[in-house]
Parts: C-alpha cells; structure tokens; sequence
C-alpha cells in the first residue's frame, strides 16, 4: 500500500472525525498515530518516524509505547530528541520506566536525567526497586542526587512531595528589563516562568511578580514596585489534597512552597495539582465503593490485585451483616406467624440504605470541599431530619397506597389487609429518619475523630441502617398486628 | 481597642497557626479578615477597608459578602477598586449577583461590565431573571451585546459556552519583538497572555507561541519560526467534560476553540477545566447515590430542594425494590418450614449488593476516565468473573466456617447445620459471581445505549441483585435441604 494509500485513507476518515465527538476523535486521532508509527517502524523509516513523533504529545507517544515490544520502546525512545524523551518517559508505566533505565547506557541515562525535573525523577525512584534507583543515583550529578534526596525525605502527600524546585527568582531591586533579561537566560530550565518569586538574601519570599505583569510594565520599573506583596503560599508539610483545592479556590497557576522558617523551597504547579485532585477523587470513589484505593488502571491490574483491594471489605462488611440477621432470628416466632412481613423486608432495607446513602455522600462531599465543617453538626442534623421527614411521608404515603390497591386489591393478597399497610408505612417513615440522620452524622463524627469522612458511605451506612430498619419493622408490627404479640 | 490590641492578638495567633493544618488555616485566616473588616467597616474606617481588601484574594472577599447585609454588601463593593470589584462579582452567589444589578448605578453597571470578560458576563445572564438580563443588556455596549449573544447560543456544558473570547492572536509575519510589544498595548484585558494564538487572514488557527518561547526566543525571529503548528484544538460543541479530562491528560494551560469552519473563536483556560471537572466530579458523586445533582452548596440549598433532588429515585428505587419482595411471597412457604433461612437474607443480599457495586463504580470510573470503552466489555467481563470466583471463595469459606462454628457449635442453634451452611455457602458463591457479572457489565451497556453510566451505581445494582440473591438463594436451598421441597 503504502504512502499513497495511506494519505487516500486518512482523506476518507478526515470526513468522518467531524462526526465523532471529541474523546472518539482524539481516540480515533491516536490509533491513526499508532498505525502510522509501526508501519515506519516496520519499514525502518526511522527518520519519517521520527520527525512523526516530534510533532506528537507526550502522553500520546506514551500510550503508543503501550503498544509496543520492550526492544521496539529502546528503539524509539532513542529516536525521540532529548527533550521530548524525557516528557514522554514521564508518562510511561513503572514497568516501561523501569525496563528503559535498566538498558540504557550511561550517558543516555544522564542525559535523561539532566532533561528530567528533581520532582518527577524523585516521583520515579519512588516506584523504583533498590537496583534501579542506585542506577539512576550513579548516573546523577552530585547536584542532583542532592535536591533529590532532600524531595525524597518528604513525606507521601505532603507539599514537599509534589513540588518543584525549578522556578524563577528574582531580587526586589531588579527592573523589568533585567528581569526580562534574566529570564531569558534561565528560563529555559524552568518549569514555569510564568510566576517568578522574589526573596530576600535570606531567601524569604517577599513577594512574586507574574509574567504578564513584567510584560506589560515599564522596562526600567523595579520588581518592587510591581510585585505582590500579599503571597498565598503553602508549606512543605501541607497535605497535597487541601493544596488542590486552592488551585480551584483562586485560581492559580502556580503556588509557592515554604519551609519552617519560611523560605521558598519550591513551587507546585497546576497540571500537578490537577493530577492530584483526580488521584483524590478516585480515592474518594473507590472508599465510596467499599474498595482499597489503588492507582493502577483498572484494565492494568492484575486479578489478585483487584481482589485484594476488594476483599477485606467485603469481609467485614459481610460479618457486620451477620448481626442483622440475629435480629430476624430473635423475631423468628413473629415471622413464622405473619409471613407476609417477610416479602416486605428487602424493600425497607433497601429504601433504609438509599435514604442513608443519599445523606451520607451529600455530606461526605461537602467535608471534602469544605463546605461543611463539624461545627455544623446540628445545623445538618435539623436539615436532614426535616428532608426525611418529607421523604418519609412521601414513600409512606405511596407505599400504603400501593400495598392496599396493588397487594390487596388487585392480586388479592388476602395475608395484606389495612394492618400490614400501616406496619410497612410508619415503618418507613421511621426508618428514613433514622437513616438520614445515620447518614449524615457518621462522616462528620468520623472526620471529628480524624477518620477519613469517605469510608462512612453506602456500604457502612447500609449495614448499620439494615439493623435499624429491622427493629424499627418488628417493633411497629408488634403494635398493630394482633397474632405478633 | 483598636491598632494596637489588634495588632497584639495577631502576634498571639501567628503562634498557634502553625500547629494548624493548611484548611484550617486558611480557615482562620479567613475568619480573622472577616473580624478586621467588620470592625473597620463598623468604624467607617474604609480607608483601611479599602487597603486592606485590595490585598485579599477575590474567593476570600466574596465570603466575607456571605456575612454581610445587603446594604453592607453594596458599600463594600463600591470601596473596591474597579478590577477587584469585577473578580469579586464573578465569585458571589446569583441572588448576591441579582441585587448588585438592580442597585449599582447605570454609570457603575457599565464600569463592572468592562471589567468582566465576556464569558463570565454571559455565565451570570444565564443565572438571571429577564427584568435582570434587560439592565445588564442595556448598560452594556453594542460590541458586548454582540459577543454576549454569541456566547449565549452555545449550549449549556459546551466548549462555546465555558471558552473566553479575549485572548491574544498574533500574525505569522510578526517578529518576536513585534509580538512583544503587541502583547505590551493589548495583553492587560486578555484573559491569559501565555499562550498566543496565531492566525492566517481567514482566521483560520494556524499555530501556537507560547509567552515562554516568546521570552527565550531572539527579538528577531519571526513567529511563523518558533510557532508549534500541530495544535490540538477543540470545537464550539465538544463537550466540557472531555475537554477537561484533556488538560489532565495533556497538562495544558489554555485550549483554543474553533467554529465549523476551522475559525478561531475562543480558548478555554485551565481554571475553568479545575471548575468543570470538579462539577462533574460531583454531578457523578451524586448520580451515584442516586441524587439528581444540583449545583448549589448542600448549606445553602433550601430543604424542599433537597427532597425534591432526592424523592424520585427513591420512589423508584423502592417500587423495583418491591419485586425482590413478590421472590420471597412466592416462596413463603417453603420459608415457613425452614424459617432460620430468613435470617441469611439480610447478609446474602447485602454483600451482593456491596460485590455488585463495588465491580460497577470502578467499571464507571473507568469509562469517566477514558480507560474503558465498550469493545472491552468481554475482556471486563472475564476479569470480573475471575475476581468473582476468588471473592466467592473467600467468602462462602469464611460464611460457612462462621455459621458451623459460630451459629451451630458455639451458640448451638439447632436449626443450623451443614445443609444450612453449605446452602449460605455456595449463595454467596453464585450470588457475588451474579453480582459481579451484572456490575461490570450494566455501566457499559448504559454507556453503549447513550445513558450516563453514573446512574448505574449502588443503588440499582443493589436493587437488581437483591432480587438476583434471592432466587439463587431459594433455588439451591431447595437442593439441598429436604424439607422444602
């Protein structure tokens, strides 16, 4: 086939991308990627590949390497120039991280690492085993097995961790067009240029001045004069999470980083506050669903992992329930009795854990972005109780009418009479109220006592609300249906 | 008290704010600018008011507003500088926003405007009533009825309807200097001076330059020699969470947005992805737990709105439930004769449900993320399958020790023994194999047919499985335990 009918190809698809929607065509966009590059590569057209590839991002070139032999990824990752090598090396698996520095030479493992920043190669040597990470250290300048090892003493999750340490500073009495200047030289190196930091001697952040600000300000102004005094900065013990959040909460494009005694020691930067916010939210999710938080792709993982990540869970939520079950034995004489009540039992349970759910996330997602505070307790309690008291009533009020005209009328139930009804009506509402209030004062209790408010959601909130539901349903019944007593 | 009893408080409280984490922090500070200010504006010190908020970041002001009265609130707004006030406004809540329309002066209307970009002036009309709209469009300039009207065709959760129009576009021919200085007289009212756009007559999108390579980049070099022209481009009518998912995936600062005709019409910036990600990320939370998502915070959403985001699926929820219950009706009679199975129903149903639900929210983050299409539904399945087998296992293992040496041995429950046990076994077997199956699989037939694949978390899989574990539950109890049959 070849060039001529690949370009008659891709004419033909061009039409069709208009009708895609953006994921299909960027989806569509990378397999055409893909295709393109193993015919080069098949064909060793190794310059055409390479110019290809130039022209690609990143996180695209990475997701190509999935596709690939180990030999063809060295192949290609010596293809790439430098720069793009190191972005593109970021963006790969552990496994193909650890492969490429493994069989690398030296010196094309140094010249990675002089295009990598100390934040992602520490990031590396964290998911690295203790032979790989003394490689990449041997082949590290003295410089840089320095700032490495002190990002390496940060803790996970913290400020420090997730820093950079490449950013521009300048002096207070620099002008515009020193500064200017000064970057032009530097800037190259650094990760942003587009907030640059102004210290002290004694390296103190005394302010910043941002690149739109130098460029629209006079060449002989002095930094002191534009700069912003007034710094929002986090420090190096901060949890990563809370840092995302301010991203969202002022919209920043960079935050700077300081020590104990207030020195600037870094910057994060908002794509890396952006990754965290999503790692956050998968965590969220994944507690939210009674599962240990993971950050492997799910189609990546093995099986034994996912069942390990599930399991335990399973495993005490299933002996939680266990509980519930003694209840049923105990009233075990009044069911044999009235045996209808049972065919009631999974709906109670089941609208019991929606309505507990329902308020638990509500205010595990308002912790999460502090918008509720344990100070609020009462005021969320007193919200909830008037909600359930209003969906109480409701499903009640439908529930008797369904039992009566459906069970009783229509398919001539004759074990449902008006008895039942009420029984399965004031039940519900009870149980809604209980559950609602379950639900919404567990994540905050949870949070008080410096549990993570997530873990209190469906799963936990069901459990516990199941056993309300019951006794709430045996102790209403034994009021009103004379054969339980 | 004043200055210096103030001043002596601060110094007090510097102690102890670093015990605190970053939140709480913020938190506090927060709190302590609200009490500065209240005082001062209770003082008619606005002067210092005025000083002192032109230091605060807009988020910050705009919660101090929540503390104020109406008549407060528009004192405030009026002390701040123009540009401030415009980022203040932005940040208030729409009934804040409402009755700063209807009382700022025409004259004062038209300077707010000004200050405004056109995307954030077309975001608060979409939240006002008509009478609002008509003052806003009135005070506004013919140009900016234009562009605002522009917007405003674009449908809600758009490109075209979160993309800004005030960006920055340079001519090919113009040198790096030329573009310097171009930025100098036109950047001040553009929304990000960072990424320049580079256009051919037709307005066509032919590159990008970003401020970076503009700083580092010889005076002389013209721009057509340093623009990237591979751009990635979105179009009016992408869908915004998609495009947010890019700036995760692709680390991007800004996107630029082109019409049918490949024009240039407008860029998005990274803060507005943070923002829609963070929207749809609760939109998904709450669709999980079955809520109808709401974008007002839970504190300030009125109790008759929370019902009414909650009911529907609840009354849903507890009519499907209802079928699980006809199950058991139909077996009623063979639950009489061995009432101790009923006692296994809570348990059994609910670590279906928990199986069930913990396969489905990681099938529909998977899908949310881009890293599960529906082409891998048999690969999805078979990896759920096995995960299945060795989480039933694990738990029908664990449930029949727990009901022979607990149940039957310890608390010598008569009517237990190993038909019982191996019955609760094997349902828990085939119940989370089934509870699986049905959550992996459920999302992304939702997804195929054009359905959100959020709805199809806990709470229906639950309410599916409920009636799934049942059956089985009745079905093997009938093989193995004599007396039901």
């Amino acid at each position: 086939m070849e060039e001529r009918d690949l370009l008659l190809r891709q004419d033909e698809d061009e039409i069709e991308l208009d009708e895609l929607d953006l994921e299909e065509r960027i989806q569509e966009q990378q397999e055409r990627l893909v295709e393109k590059a193993l015919l080069l590569l098949e064909n060793k057209q190794y310059a055409d590949l390479r110019e290809m590839l130039g022209d690609a991002e990143p996180a695209d070139i990475a997701e190509f390497f999935d596709e690939l032999t180990e030999k063809q990824t060295l192949v290609i990752y010596r293809l790439l120039p430098k720069e793009l090598a190191a972005e593109v090396f970021i963006e790969l698996d552990p496994d193909q991280q650890e492969y490429l520095i493994r069989v690398l030479s030296e010196s094309e493992l140094k010249e990675t690492l002089d295009e990598l920043y100390y934040d992602d190669t520490a990031d590396v040597i964290e998911e690295m085993p203790a032979s790989v990470v003394k490689r990449i250290l041997a082949a590290a300048s003295p410089e840089q097995r320095r700032v490495i090892n002190e990002l390496l003493k940060y803790p996970e999750d913290s400020a420090g961790s997730i820093m950079t340490t490449e950013f521009v500073r300048l002096k207070k009495d620099f002008t515009v067009g020193e500064s200017l200047e000064f970057i032009r030289k530097v800037g190259i190196d650094k990760e942003t240029i587009y907030t640059c930091y102004v210290t002290d001697p004694q390296n103190h952040l005394i302010g910043i001045v941002t690149a739109k600000e130098l460029l629209i300000s006079p060449l002989d102004k002095k930094i002191e004069d534009i700069m912003t005094e007034n710094v929002i900065y986090v420090k190096t013990l901060d949890d990563q999470e809370q840092i995302a959040f301010m991203f969202s909460r002022y919209d920043f494009l960079a935050l700077p980083v300081v020590d104990n005694e207030d020195r600037l020691v870094g910057i994060i930067t908002v794509d890396d506050a952006i990754d965290v916010l999503q790692e956050e939210t998968e965590e969220d999710f994944a507690k939210m669903a009674a599962i240990t938080p993971n950050d492997t792709e799910y189609m990546k993982t093995p099986v034994i992992r996912v069942w390990a990540s599930r399991i335990p869970w399973l495993l005490l939520l299933m002996i939680s329930a266990t509980f519930t079950g003694l209840i049923i034995s105990s009233f075990e004489n009044s069911l044999a009795a009235v045996p209808i009540l049972t065919a009631f039992i999974p709906m109670l349970m089941d609208t019991g854990g929606n309505s507990g759910s329902q308020a638990s996330v509500t205010v595990i997602r308002g912790i999460s972005l502090g918008q509720v505070e344990f100070r609020d307790f009462f005021k969320v309690v007193w919200k909830e109780i008037r909600v359930s008291v209003l969906c109480g009533v409701t499903l009640g009020t439908a529930a008797l009418f369904k039992v009566m005209l459906v069970d009783h009328l229509l398919m001539k139930n004759a074990d449902v009479d008006w008895n039942v009804a009420v029984v399965v009506a004031l039940t519900l509402l009870a149980t809604i109220i209980c559950a609602k209030i379950i639900g919404c004062s567990l994540p905050l209790l949870a949070k008080r006592i410096g549990f993570d408010p997530a873990v209190m959601a469906s799963p936990f909130i069901t459990t516990i609300v199941d056993a309300v539901s019951l006794l709430v349903y045996f102790t209403v019944a034994k009021q009103f249906i004379p054969q339980m007593r």
